[in-house]
């Protein structure tokens, strides 16, 4: 898949405006585990993943985390450029969960061609309203669903990513994505398992049962 | 305080576009407790504080709410038209927690505004912005803050609003305010009082020593 594919706003660029994305365009590839955006550090641009899978989330003071939104390969684009409007002013880190290829265009180009196209404008504010509509479902996940819930639903995201019942993490990885701490993650496991809808084992977490977890994980 | 002062994209538009919104343009006078809009129920457009002031919250499915941000008089103004586009997809309630007027755009002036204008774009851009900062800024409270350190802030808030250490409010307000329940709210404030920091009575909550206050609030 080449990169007029997959950026959406493409045929609405002038073919001026396409050849300076393309003069402009950068692409980089990171091994899994790496930093792609630390936010209000440094301005990146609008970057579209190629292939790979990212993760958006946020830090606490005390270096907990919780998962903002994860970004797969090229379907899904994403907005990482702050510095572009003076009113986002909040700190989101991209990590790569996989290997991972980018096309990265420049925030200065991006911002200029903001200026001038309707179509870039209203092509950033709608992956920014995919943005608050992903993290507006979070705040209801974290304001009304208890914990218990909120695992067995990341165990069933985390299936479907992978496309398998056997999950190879940890209890502290499942806490960083959900904002919580390990032993809690832990306790809530032990649970499930008495319930028989998964099975522990060292670095793996098996799903017995996916039809009465979804079940458990959509109670209110 | 006319419109055209009001509305910040105003100098943007070419005098067509500035006739177009004018003639569109409603003018809208609401009591306190009016619900203004309800998200994914109609498509208000976008709205414009005159005078008074309006709450946006949340609601889970037993009722209960949570702020996100609040509207205030002539500086702020507000995007409520989740309908003109089409990512955003989440149900926000709009409130007038004083007597307000509103300015409001219909929806369908303003998404053809935005069609043809970067500028028009681009404000929607850094409205959506500013309010992605504040639900960000609120999950950061959600997820790390403990709620007495909450309560405290929101006790702050509010008397920077009301310009005044008399707050006439109850439990149940400010657990609406907080995502909480009554009794938490009641727990954490009768801490506060007994550090000496509030004075609770019937309807009122007297905060005694602001200073002292956010220390306490401001702490990790």
């Amino acid at each position: 898949m080449d990169f007029q594919h997959c950026f959406a706003l493409w045929p609405k660029l002038t073919p001026a405006q396409q050849q300076w994305v393309l003069d402009t365009l950068i692409t980089r590839r990171v091994p899994r585990g790496t930093v792609v955006h630390q936010g209000g550090v440094e301005c990146t641009g609008l970057v579209l993943l190629k292939s790979g899978q990212l993760r958006a989330f946020i830090l606490s003071p005390e270096g907990r985390e919780i998962t903002l939104y994860r970004l797969f390969s090229m379907d899904l684009c994403l907005f990482s450029a702050a510095c572009m409007m003076n009113s986002l002013q909040f700190t989101v880190t991209l990590q790569a969960e996989k290997d991972t290829e980018l096309w990265i265009i420049p925030a200065e180009v991006y911002r200029d061609l903001m200026a001038v196209s309707p179509a870039a404008a209203n092509y950033a504010n709608e992956i920014m309203a995919t943005r608050f509509t992903e993290v507006m479902w979070l705040m209801e996940q974290v304001m009304w669903k208890s914990m218990d819930k909120r695992v067995a639903a990341f165990l069933l995201e985390e299936s479907a990513i992978e496309d398998s019942l056997q999950l190879h993490t940890t209890h502290e990885t499942i806490a960083n994505h959900l904002g919580t701490h390990r032993e809690v993650v832990t306790r809530m496991l032990r649970y499930l398992q008495g319930e028989g809808l998964v099975r522990l084992s060292r670095g793996v977490v098996e799903i017995l049962d996916p039809v009465r977890l979804r079940d458990y994980a959509d109670q209110e």
